[in-house]
C-alpha cells in the first residue's frame, strides 16, 4: 500500500508545511505573539504530535514516544490524553529547537510510512480513517501558520515582508450585484463518503426563507466609506457588546490597517503596503462585519443561506469570491447539527466542546491549502477575533409571501 | 377612556411593583449586590423613567421632567436618549431617598392617567402601545426584583428572608417521560394582534427533524445525583469554555446551594432551606445545563422545538412545568429571525442590538408576573448566568428517516 | 470608678459617632463606595465590636456576644480572631438594620459600664489601657466616617451636601515662607506615660541635616498652577509608577475637583462648590504631591524632620496648617522604629503587619477628632490613595557644611 | 589614548556579554519569559543603544544611526530620548535577527574607539564620565542576562542547563554567629573620586542604635524549616499585603523549588539539582525575607546596618557571604538621600524615577560581574520580585541604653 492517493496526499501536505517555514529564521519560528496565536515551531511540532498520538501508539506493536516531554509540550487541548503545556507559554519554549522539531517530524513520517506499509488490510481501514483526519488537522494548522506568522511580524515595527515577491494590484471592482434565492427546504451538511469533520454531519432539513446575497465581498474601498461616515463613532450601528468591545479596545479600523501621514496602509505578508481599495476588506471582528452589515441596510447571511447559495447550480457564475479571498463571516452560532454525535475518545474533542459563544464562517480564505475547502465547511471563531482571514458576503430578506 | 382594561392593568402592574417592594426596608433598596443586578430602588425610578421618557415627554405639550438629574441615574441602557449613570454604581444612589422615588412614581402616574383621559382618538393608538410596552417591561423588571433581592439577600451570611410564610413541600416526583414530536414546517414566531416583543416577529417557518422532549424539568434530587457522580470534577461533560469558567470560578454546584455538616441546603426568598429534592433545579448557568443535557444522554432542546412542543394541541396534558417553575436553557443562540426589523427611535434598542453570545430561554418561572407569559416570548441570557431562575427541560433527536 | 476622665471621655466619644452620623438617611449609612471605603454603619459597628471582642469577652464572667453573626461581619482584620465578612462586600449587609446597629452600640456600651463600675483594682489597669485603645481606634474611624461619607456623596451626580450651613471662605495667603532647621541628633518617637500607638515607639535618636520647611500647606491656587503649567502631561515631573499610574487612571487634577464651563470646583460636604484659590489643595496621592514637589523645586519631608520642625520651641509661631487642615505626605515610607515590637494576640494586628508599600503622613486634619493628633503621630497610607485628607508641606535640603 | 584602563576596561565588559551568551542559541535569545526579563538580544542591543544614544550622538560630527528603527526598540525607559518599543513584547523581536544586533555591537563598538581616538583632552572628561557609566550599565545588564535566562528555562519543562559543568557542593555550615555594632552617628554614602551611581550620593550622616547582624545568609536548609513549621499556613508571620500576595499567587516555597516525590529539588544554571541544604536560600521576594526574619525572631537589617556593618573593620573576617552569595534585602524602603540630584538630561532617568514602592537590597551576588560591587551600592527591587537573586540577612536590635 505505499503508493495509495492518500499516503501521497499525507506527504504532499507534510513537506508543505515545511515549505511554509522556509522564509523564516529559527527565531522567527519560536515566538507566539498572543495567547490566541501560536509559534511556526509549535505547530510543526503540533501536527507532528497529532499522528505520533493517535496512529503510533495505537499501531506500532512497541511504541515508544519520540520524547516523553513532548507528549505534553505539544498536546494542544486534549483532555483525554492528558496534561498539556500551557498554551499562554507556547512562545517559551526556545527548547527543543527548531532542528529538534524537524528531527521529530522526521521520526515520526518514517515511522508511519512504515506502520502504512506493514498494515492489514483490516487495519487499513481504521488507519486511512487517522491518517486523513491527521492530512485535514494539519491543512487547518497550515492555515493558522499563515495568519499565526502575519500576526508576529505585524507586531514587529520594522513591518517585515514574509514573501520576497511583490503583491498583485486587484482588478477594478462593479458594483455589488444583489443574487436571489427562494425560500426551500433545503438539505444541509455533508452527505456521501468524501472526508468531513463530525460538525458538518449528520445531513438534515432546515427551512430558509427568501432572501438575496451579495455577489462579491465588500472591498477595502467600500469598508473605508464605512468608517469615513463616521461609523466607529456611532452606537447605533453596533450590537451592544460589539460597542463596548469598540470602546474598551480603542478600535477605530481592520486589524491591519495603519494611517500615515494622512494615508491608509495595510500590513500584509509582503510588508506595508499602501491599502487596496479593490480587495476585500479583511481581518475584521464578526461585530464589525455586523456593523457595517447594519450600515449598508443589509445582514450577514445565515450559515443555512451561505451553503445553499454555494450549492446551487450557477452558482459558480453568479458569485464570486467564495472560497479565495476571505472567511465569510455569518449571523449562525456554531451549534450541533440536530443528532449531532462526536466521535469516541480523544479526537471526539475535536470539534463539539467549543460549540458556544462561537459563529461560523463558511467559504475559504487565500490562506485555505489546496483541496481544503468545501460547501458544507464550517469554520468558527469567537465574534472578537480579528487575526484571521475574516471578510464580509451580505445579504438581505426578501418580502414574506 | 379612563377605564379600559390597558389603563386598569397598567394601574394594577404600578401597584404590584409596590407590593414587591413591601418586605423590604429602604437599606434593602438601595444595595447592589453585583453589576450584573440592581437595586430595588433603582428598578422602581426606571419602570417609571421609561413611562417619564417615552410617553411624557411626547405627549405632554409642556412637558417638564420631574428631576432633569434622573433622566440621566435612570436610564438604563438606551443611547438615543443621551447619558447614563454607570450600571455598576447604582447602589451608590444613596440618593434621591426612596421616599423621593416614591412621590416620583406618583407624580409619573399622574400624569399619565391625566394624558390618557385626555388623548385624542388618533394619539390613543400610539398611546396606547406605548403604555402597552411600559406595562411589559415593567414586568419584566417585575421578575428582576425578585431575583435581584434574592441575590442581595444571599450575599447577607444573616439569610434573610424576604417571605415570612413558610415553603410548601413538592410532591414526590414520578420519572422523567420522553413526549415524542415529528419532523415538520412549522411557524414560529408571534401572529396576530396582541402584544409581542419585536424580537418575536416576523413570523416565519422553520423546519425541524423529529425529536422527544421530557414532560417535566430536572429536579433537585436528578441534578445532586450528577453532582455526586462527580461531574464538576470531570472535563469530558463539558462545553470548553464551561469548563475553563468551572475552574476559574471554583463552582461545584448551582448557584444557592450550600453543604453545611454533609447536608444540602438552598437559600430561597424564604431563607435558608433543606434543599426539596423534589423541586426542578434552578440557577443553573447554560453550561452546567449542558454538562447535565449530556451526561444523562440528552441534550438541550432548540427554542423552535421548545415552541413546537409548547403550541402542540394537548401541550398542557402530555408536557408540565412550561411556564410555571424556571425558564429553560435552550440550545438556540439569540439571534434575529429572518426578516427582523427594530424599531425605530429609542426603542429600537430594546432587543436586537443585545443578539450576539447569548442564549435563549424559553418558558417562563415563579417569578414571572400572571399574564406576561407567552409561547412565542424569548427571554435571553449570557450562558454564564446564574442569577436568574434558569432550569432544564431535556430533548433527544430521533433517527433520521 | 464610675466618672473617671477616661470613662468621661469613651462616652463623649460614643456619641459624637452618633452626632457624625446624624446628618445621614439608613440609605446613606449602607452604601459602601469602593473596597477602600466602608459604610457609616459598619463603622458604627465594627467600633463597637471592638469594644465587645477586646473587653467584654474578656472582662465579663459569662460573656455572651449580642449577635454571633456579628463577630464575623464586623471582624474589619483581625486574622487572630477568626473569620471575616468580605471588605468589598461592606456595602451588601442591608441587614442588620441601622436600628439593630444602634441598639448593639447601646448594649455594648451598658456592658462597658457594668465592666468598668465593678472592675477589681487590678482589673482597672488592663481594662483602662483596653479603653483607651478604643478611644483611640474609635476616633480613627471618625476621620473615616467622614473621608469615606464624603467618598460615596461625590459619586452621586446630584453631588448632596453633607453639612446644611455654608462654608467659610480662607483668608487671602502670603507667599510661602521657608523656616530654617539645623543639622540635629534628634529623639524621635513617644515618651512618657500618654497614650500612643505601638507603631511611636520606642523613642529612638535620628540623624537629621540642615533642611527648610514650609511655613504653610500648599494651596489650591498653587496647585492650579502647577496643572496650568502642563505637569500632567510632563512626565519629566512624576515618579515612573506615578506616571503610569497617572496615565492608567487619566488623572488630571485633585480627586474631587470639577472644571464645568472653564470654571474649577471641587466637592465638599457642602456639595459642590467654586474652588477656593486660598485653601490647602487636598485629596492628592502621594505621587501627585512628589511631582508638586519637583516641579516647585523642593522636595516632600521625611517624617522625622516634620516630627523635628513640629517639635521644635516656637514652631507654633512659625509654622501654620500642622494639624488643622490636612494630613502631610512625607517620603518616609511606614516602618517599624528600631528596636519596635507589636503587642502580643491579635492586638497586635493593629500596627505592624501594614508595615510595607506605605508612606507615613504627618500631621492631622480638618476631619481629625479634638484630642487626636499628636507630634508623634503616624498615620499611614499607599501612595496612591486620594480619598484621604491629604496635603503637601515642603522642604528643601541646606548644603552640607 | 588608545589603551588606558577605562577602555580596556570597557573592552573586556563589551566581550563578557558574548561570553554570557555563548552557551544559548538564537532560539534562546528572542524570547521573554515575564514582562520583568528581558531576552538576551534585548539585553546586548539595549546595551549597545547606550553607547551609540548617550555617547554616539554626542560626540561623532556627522552622527548617523546604525538603524533608525533600533532608537526606539532598544530604549527601555527613557522618556527623555522618546518612544519606546511596549516593555511586554519585547520577545517578539525576531527581527532584527541576533546576527544584525551582533553586527550593531560591532559597529558601535568600532565607532566607540574612534571617537576615543580622536577625542580632545576637554571632551575626554565627559567622554569618560560617559563611558563609565555604559560600562556600569552593561555590567548590570549581565545580572540581569543571567536572571532573565534562569527564569526563561525555569519555565521549559524539560529544565535546561545553561552550564555544562557540573555545580560544586556547599561546605557545611555551623550555626549562625550574631556580630555586634555599637549606636553611632555614621557617614553614609560613596564619598571621593571613584565611580558611584547618582543614588549613593551625597554622602550624608546617619544615626543608627546599637545592633547584631548575622554572619552568613540563612541557607537552604534553615528556610526548608521554616516551611516545614507550617510558616506558608500562618498568617501571622507575615505583613498583610505579603499574605495577600502569597494566597493570590498560591505561593509555598521559594521560586525555583520543586517537590518532585518527597524529594526537595531547586532549578539552578546547572539544570533540576538536588537542593544543596548549605547553600544561602535564594530567589525570595521580601516578603518572604521579613517573614522568615520573623519566625527566627529577628528582622532584616536597615540599610544603613548593612553599610556600617560592611564598612567595619573586620568586618572581612566576622562577616561572610556579603558580595558573593545573593542580594540581601533590607527594610530600607529605596529613598533619595538628603540632597541628592538627579543628573540633568535623560541619563537622570537612571535612579530618581523609581524611589517608590521599591526596597533597598544591599551586597552582590554570584551573577554580579567582578569589580562591579561596593559597600556603598544599593540595588532596588518591589518587594514582590523573586527571579532576582535575593537571599536574607538577619539582624536584631540591642536594648536602648
Amino acid at each position: 500500500m505505499t503508493n495509495s492517493p492518500l499516503i501521497e496526499r499525507w506527504r504532499e501536505v507534510r513537506q508543505r508545511s515545511l515549505q511554509l517555514m522556509a522564509p523564516l529564521s529559527a527565531e522567527d519560528c519560536v515566538a507566539q505573539s498572543m495567547p490566541d496565536a501560536s509559534p511556526m515551531k509549535w505547530h510543526l511540532a503540533h501536527t507532528t504530535w497529532f499522528f505520533e498520538t493517535f496512529i503510533l501508539e495505537s499501531f506500532e506493536p512497541d511504541f515508544q514516544a519520540f520524547h516523553n516531554a513532548f507528549r505534553i509540550l505539544f498536546n494542544s487541548y486534549y483532555n483525554g490524553i492528558g496534561e498539556k503545556h500551557p498554551r499562554p507559554q507556547r512562545g517559551l519554549l526556545t527548547r527543543p529547537s527548531l532542528d529538534q522539531v524537524l528531527a521529530y517530524r522526521l521520526n515520526v513520517e518514517q515511522r508511519i510510512e512504515k506502520v502504512w506499509q506493514t498494515a492489514t488490510s483490516k487495519q487499513l481501514v481504521k488507519l486511512s480513517e487517522l491518517l486523513e483526519l491527521g492530512v485535514q488537522h494539519e491543512q487547518q494548522h497550515q492555515e493558522l501558520m499563515l495568519t499565526d506568522i502575519k500576526h508576529l511580524l505585524s507586531c514587529n515595527s520594522l513591518f517585515p515582508a514574509y514573501f520576497s515577491h511583490k503583491p498583485t494590484a486587484a482588478i477594478p471592482l462593479a458594483p455589488i450585484q444583489w443574487v436571489p434565492f427562494e425560500a426551500s427546504l433545503l438539505d444541509i451538511g455533508h452527505i456521501g463518503h468524501g472526508f468531513c469533520f463530525d460538525n458538518e454531519r449528520p445531513c438534515h432539513r432546515q427551512f430558509v426563507e427568501a432572501f438575496v446575497l451579495s455577489d462579491r465581498l465588500v472591498s477595502n474601498g467600500e469598508y473605508l466609506a464605512f468608517i469615513e461616515a463616521g461609523a466607529y463613532q456611532n452606537a447605533a450601528l453596533w450590537l451592544a457588546e460589539g460597542w463596548d468591545y469598540l470602546s474598551s479596545q480603542k478600535l477605530r479600523h481592520p486589524l491591519y490597517w495603519h494611517q500615515i501621514d494622512g494615508e491608509w496602509y495595510e500590513f500584509t505578508l509582503h510588508g506595508l503596503q499602501l491599502l487596496d481599495k479593490h480587495q476585500p476588506v479583511c481581518h475584521l471582528s464578526g461585530f464589525e462585519a455586523a456593523a457595517y452589515a447594519q450600515w449598508a441596510k443589509a445582514r450577514l447571511p445565515t450559515e443555512f443561506e451561505w451553503e445553499y447559495a454555494a450549492g446551487y447550480t450557477g452558482a459558480e457564475t453568479a458569485l464570486s469570491q467564495m472560497f479565495d479571498c476571505c472567511w465569510q463571516w455569518t449571523s449562525s452560532s456554531y451549534a450541533p447539527y440536530p443528532g449531532f454525535e462526536a466521535a469516541t475518545g480523544a479526537i471526539g474533542e475535536y470539534n463539539g466542546k467549543f460549540m458556544v459563544n462561537q459563529y461560523v464562517l463558511r467559504g475559504a480564505s487565500a490562506f485555505t491549502p489546496t483541496g481544503h475547502s468545501r460547501t458544507t465547511y464550517r469554520n468558527f471563531f469567537p465574534v472578537t477575533a480579528r487575526w484571521q482571514m475574516t471578510g464580509i458576503r451580505l445579504a438581505k430578506s426578501l418580502q414574506a409571501t
